[in-house]
């Protein structure tokens, strides 16, 4: 399977909100207190509206055959002042879909907002990810990542 | 010992941002990428300047003798959209000077903003903290917290 990695263009709109709302999904099943469904769709088109336009911002797809199998996102951001770099990179979603997983293509994309990142000399990358969500921490440990801050709650 | 719990002032910022510039020092010799020393101290003073004016947030300080042990700071926070609560309880700091740990001063600033959170309906509160101060997570665990994310880096 060739797959190509390539920058998302308003018209893959719709198709990467599709694949948004998989991972909404799987994130409700896991914590309630995650949106799903039609609410977190509405509410992620209206934001990739938004990014598709704004600088230090950067949304990858997967295409393979003309399909949509991955999308991330990725932007250049002025951390809180507690922490010494002036400026970091974060990545705040990465998402292969469910069948094409285990076939690298996470890495491919995390390779390429790796070029991005290095275009802005970032010398530090963040990203969140569910504490229950053990193949994407694995994942993300294989890149090179490791665990530097918990957040916890208290569900009153 | 007679401990006080009282709201921060603006004549407490002093002995505020001492306390404070204890736990970057702390956080800094845990991990180098936090700030430490004179640029945590300015930092933090002027974000404890606009604070004590700030709606929706509260700096409670702990005394003994006139003399400041603790200090915490939390907000009412409207979360990002993938979450399902409109507004959540965020403890940014809870600090207890070394010396005087284990005495339940950390438990009794936190009921406290408990009320306060209560107050506004809140149902969800949140906070961060380094992976590595295990102290501070076994408090947060007795208080009922319970990690649902982890904050990952890479360093290049």
């Amino acid at each position: 399977m060739k797959i190509k990695i390539e920058e998302a263009k308003r018209k893959d709109i719709k198709s990467i909100v599709e694949l948004g709302k998989e991972m909404a999904d799987f994130h409700q099943r896991v914590d309630d207190y995650y949106v799903s469904g039609n609410e977190a769709e509405n509410s992620f088109k209206k934001r990739l509206g938004e990014i598709l336009s704004e600088r230090g911002a950067k949304v990858l797809i997967a295409k393979a055959k003309n399909r949509i199998l991955a999308y991330g996102i990725a932007f250049i951001e002025k951390p809180k002042t507690y922490i010494k770099p002036k400026k970091i990179g974060h990545l705040t979603d990465l998402y292969v879909r469910e069948k094409y997983r285990k076939k690298g293509i996470g890495r491919q994309m995390f390779n390429k907002f790796l070029e991005w990142f290095k275009t802005y000399s970032i010398k530090h990358i963040e990203l969140s990810v569910d504490a229950k969500n053990k193949i994407a921490i694995a994942a993300y440990k294989k890149y090179g990542f490791f665990e530097y801050k918990k957040r916890m709650r208290l569900d009153l």
